[in-house]
């Protein structure tokens, strides 16, 4: 049996300390990524069942499919195949009496199946106890998450100089995607975004054979996934010139990216962080423009568990990573998006992207 | 308030029967793709909660989060904010004393609390009423989906051309994929698999640097992704040379392919025809290197509902359409893989793919 690795104990000893709060004896962890978080064993079983249930006394126990290779693992291993009741193993396993962790996202083919095999137990939603572990990256993930966004550090300028009359939005994506696979990622960690003009004014704009023309603004929602860590930035050009309107929202949008970056370290509100570059642009009379939450937590998914708006008290923290990325969205006229990846440090926090922010005009 | 299109409400008609024969009077519809089957509607909300409820009695309700586009829709809607209890308004809206249909992939973060607001009801796992329906496809679908298998045959051929001495896999796979997008197609309907000589004993691999060489054989098993629906399709050639074994696994390979094709007709059951092909390459002794199932259903996403396996006594239906494709997977040596999409017609059965399978020596 193996020997399971300091890193993986550390993280699930700050599982335990979470599911002692909730008064949680047995949790089941089923999302792929948070499993591979506590065990280092990286499967996506889609239609299967798989289960790493963690237990206060750290007697843990896998729950596994035959058909997927076997992890090398110091726990417990129950093993099933297609044709066993996965289910009820998992159920002649648990705690009848004691609540039993429910992951948010495990699925109802599983879930409404062990409630019938345990009428008695009580779920309870329970993924914040890895959710708010992951939410504060350990060294090793913070070196991984630094790697990434210097490698989109590179690609943006590579991307900003790529332009020329007439390129498409797709062709600028396409080449952003290959220098991604080119630098060692296994790709973008997201579809990327490349606006011109009026699409920037959508924040989801897909890339389409739109030629870029003089007067655009050119908006790059961009990252990269690469050692299984993502990466996430934003920067907004002009090609070839720029109304008034366009610099000036572009300066205000940068500064509400810069005040609300000068705001972090442990002990603010998050919500305070959205609500300082909120604003600002609201004060300029944009803030009808500024359409979604400053940002959001990210890992090895470009979006995961947590948040940077209004409704999210919860306090800033070492270790923390997330985006901070308002933005000015002017329909039938252009958009504007600035964003960048902090970390959370001791004293405040260190932007990952080096990339210059300030508005510039390209070709 | 819109119509609903006769497409829409036949599929929802036969929905309602499937729900009858399950004594269900209201069904939760959560899965993206079988919201946009049942009603046009295209969204992936993600972690946002998103219901379509089929009610027996044809007054279906939409549950929508604002922050979405809005449906043109036929049914009643009811909207939330992510500040609202979501849950609690669907729960509000449920009939409290007859059963619930829940979607198999409903999450865990909304069962949990909708059952906390339902006390008494009792929720059954109901997707088979839409995915049954799904699993046979209507004339609209069964012309978009021969329609990308006929851009696979021709990139099929194309990569067939494609390949010089030394090239790799990844560089294949990159070219599959090109061409698909220059054919209109929205991308891959799964990442491509190129495999070289020993790699194609892994059913999965997944192309790498590894250049091609006299004697590979080259495993490509590919489809693509337009106007939603999809195909799928693998080949297998060698390069410059064959060993008298694999042209030998070959014939047997594609001998199984074809006595399975040969069987299909409306009221077989799709476990004889996994039987047909494994009952041939067992005959030869190379049953043991057969090691998945025959086929899998396939429509809006590569994998649906339903597969070609031992285990599925269901009976062959018109107008479905899933893959055939036996494997023989030498460890060490090679493999060879042979897999058409085929349409369940009144008599037979159409097979979607055109290109040659008989084995070929390419260079």
């Amino acid at each position: 049996m193996e020997q399971a690795s300091p890193l993986h104990l550390a993280r699930l000893a700050r599982v335990q300390q979470q599911m002692a709060a909730l008064g949680l004896t047995q949790l089941l962890v089923t999302d792929p990524d948070s499993v591979w978080y506590l065990t280092g064993y990286d499967n996506e079983p889609l239609e299967r069942m798989m289960v790493f249930c963690v237990r206060a006394d750290g007697q843990h126990t896998f729950f596994l499919n035959r058909l997927f290779p076997a992890p090398a693992s110091p726990w417990e291993q129950v093993w099933f195949s297609d044709t066993d009741d996965a289910v009820s193993a998992l159920a002649a396993r648990l705690d009848p009496a004691a609540p039993v962790g429910i992951d948010k996202t495990w699925s109802a083919r599983f879930l409404l199946p062990l409630l019938e095999r345990l009428p008695g137990c009580r779920p309870v939603l329970a993924s914040d106890c890895v959710d708010h572990c992951r939410a504060c990256k350990d060294p090793a993930e913070q070196a991984l998450m630094k790697e990434a966004s210097r490698i989109n550090d590179q690609v943006m300028t590579e991307a900003a100089a790529f332009f020329r009359e007439g390129v498409t939005e797709r062709e600028a994506a396409r080449f952003i995607e290959k220098r991604y696979t080119e630098l060692g990622c296994s790709g973008p960690s997201f579809p990327t975004i490349v606006s011109f003009g009026a699409h920037g004014a959508d924040p989801h704009h897909e890339p389409d054979n739109t030629p870029l023309a003089p007067g655009d603004s050119i908006v790059i929602d961009m990252g990269c996934r690469k050692d299984r860590y993502c990466s996430d930035m934003t920067r907004t050009y002009f090609w070839r010139e720029a109304s008034p309107e366009a610099r000036a929202v572009h300066d205000l949008v940068r500064e509400a990216n810069q005040k609300a970056e000068a705001l972090i370290r442990p002990g603010v509100p998050l919500c305070e962080i959205d609500r300082a570059a909120r604003d600002h642009i609201a004060a300029a009379g944009y803030g009808e423009y500024f359409t979604h939450r400053l940002g959001h937590f990210i890992g090895q998914r470009d979006h995961e568990q947590g948040d940077v708006s209004s409704a999210n008290t919860a306090l800033a923290q070492p270790g923390m990573i997330f985006s901070i990325e308002p933005g000015v969205y002017l329909p039938g006229k252009f958009g504007v998006r600035i964003e960048d990846l902090v970390l959370v440090t001791e004293t405040g926090c260190e932007i990952l992207n080096q990339v210059d922010k300030h508005w510039k005009i390209l070709g």
